[in-house]
């Protein structure tokens, strides 16, 4: 079952509230949301609407629901941001890397040479994260970081702006 | 529906042909095998029977089968290996990393500390993925290289111990 943002007010990611705003689809279990942080052009994020940690807590409605979800939202934005391929990764727990204790899937778009080394897009998802965690928990930022996180109005704007891909 | 790899006696990973003995479950539409340069102990990968390059090509199906499998697998290898996270990812694509024209994920147990920085993991498939092809291809590897890509002998011996957690 397919169903807009709309149907829900408000999403959970973790402990923090994603507004609906930022979400750009979503089908019976799982969402869709633009980041706060990403390090390629549309870099989204894929969630599903239970809140657990690990992929293992998920049941199989929900592992398939998410990864339909995953492979929709590819299909659709690989094309919009002109790219060739998609990295697709999960951190399932902290040693993996995992910032935020919410199962969710990095779907990044990928280009030929847009990083020197096809590996230091990973380096730059785990910087991301912990930039991202920090703005979430509202803790200090350098200025150099700060910068690089997106204010709501700009995440609402690419979400806006992705919602027409799947309507 | 769960078969043990017996049911088949050859698997084809892209141009190649993966013996059965590599293989250490299946399910309807997917297999799971052993990697022939495991960047961490029990890092192992997990492919559609169906030879086919992009995720996006999978059908619901596939994908549902794909991931249900994949979380069988991790949840069995990370205590297996002493682990406590996992790192799951698709190299979709060549702009992506992808050096084998087929659908697989990576299933890495994470153990803290077991890189120094959490990233250098995807450095490490990245260089592992196109040394096991250029040793599929035949290709001469040098000598450190060559070392560490392992003989379909000690391949099969994982794959027995594996087998044992399916059955």
């Amino acid at each position: 079952m397919t169903s807009t943002s709309t149907d829900f007010k408000e999403y959970l990611f973790g402990p923090w509230k994603i507004d609906s705003d930022e979400v750009f689809t979503s089908s019976q279990h799982c969402f869709a949301f633009v980041n706060l942080k990403p390090v390629v052009p549309g870099h989204v994020l894929v969630s599903p609407k239970r809140v657990v940690a690990r992929f293992a807590e998920l049941d199989s409605a929900e592992v398939a629901d998410l990864w339909c979800l995953v492979q929709r939202v590819g299909s659709a934005i690989e094309p919009h941001f002109g790219a060739q391929s998609l990295t697709l990764a999960i951190q399932d727990g902290p040693c993996a890397g995992q910032t935020v204790p919410h199962v969710h899937v990095h779907i990044l778009p990928r280009r030929a040479g847009d990083f020197e080394r096809n590996d230091e897009v990973y380096d730059a998802i785990d910087a991301a994260s912990k930039d991202a965690a920090s703005a979430h928990k509202g803790e200090h930022l350098d200025l150099d970081k700060e910068r690089s996180v997106r204010t709501p109005a700009e995440m609402a704007a690419e979400a806006a702006q992705l919602r027409t891909l799947f309507n």
